[in-house]
């Protein structure tokens, strides 16, 4: 039970595509992410997931459009719905999903990470 | 699967202690409300609560201390907690809780919403 403050908690860390867990509730976890360039073609099989953009601008590519957020915007992606998210800038994005999600879904790649820190 | 854009989504109603749906994931809601004034004492009893604030200041008033939330700050009151939120001046949140989560929670009042508005 403590206040969290978006802007001190992305203050702790600048690695890209390595999100941070900063809340949970009902199952879920609030993350944090910092992102730029290209990540992998991957879905998620049994969670949606949402992606609000605090600040920058990140193309969520789909198999059959790309949307284009900015900050203050958010997207869900369903279950099941491949997506790419591209940033040609640097992004800062609040995640929400399962705690069960990783973070490339379906996909095993050198980014894939099996444990995330919280902070 | 639409693009929600917070600031177009909050021009879209006035009412305090109305929050209206902006998005489902998960058997989670993500709510829009705007505030003001004090609201009721409730807990949820198995629905834990985030409050995030967009705009404004807010008091979250528990039994033993008071929360203060300012824009890009989040609190989650935990399931069973009893809380009041209390905001001197309009304040806009974005709520995430579980679909099943009455505003008054385990108390019925007259601002007590058995159905809230999709926008």
């Amino acid at each position: 039970m403590e206040t969290v403050n978006l802007s001190e908690k992305l203050a702790l860390f600048s690695e890209f595509w390595q999100p941070r867990i900063v809340g949970e509730l009902n199952g879920q976890q609030v993350k944090l992410a910092k992102l730029k360039g290209e990540f992998v073609w991957h879905h998620h099989a049994a969670e949606d997931e949402l992606f609000l953009v605090l600040s920058g601008r990140l193309e969520l590519h789909l198999r059959d459009r790309i949307v284009e957020l900015e900050a203050g915007e958010f997207f869900i992606v369903p279950r099941g719905v491949e997506h790419k998210p591209v940033a040609a800038e640097e992004v800062h994005v609040m995640l929400l999903e399962p705690a069960s999600t990783l973070n490339t879904g379906n996909v095993s790649d050198q980014r894939t990470l099996s444990e995330l820190e919280r902070i």
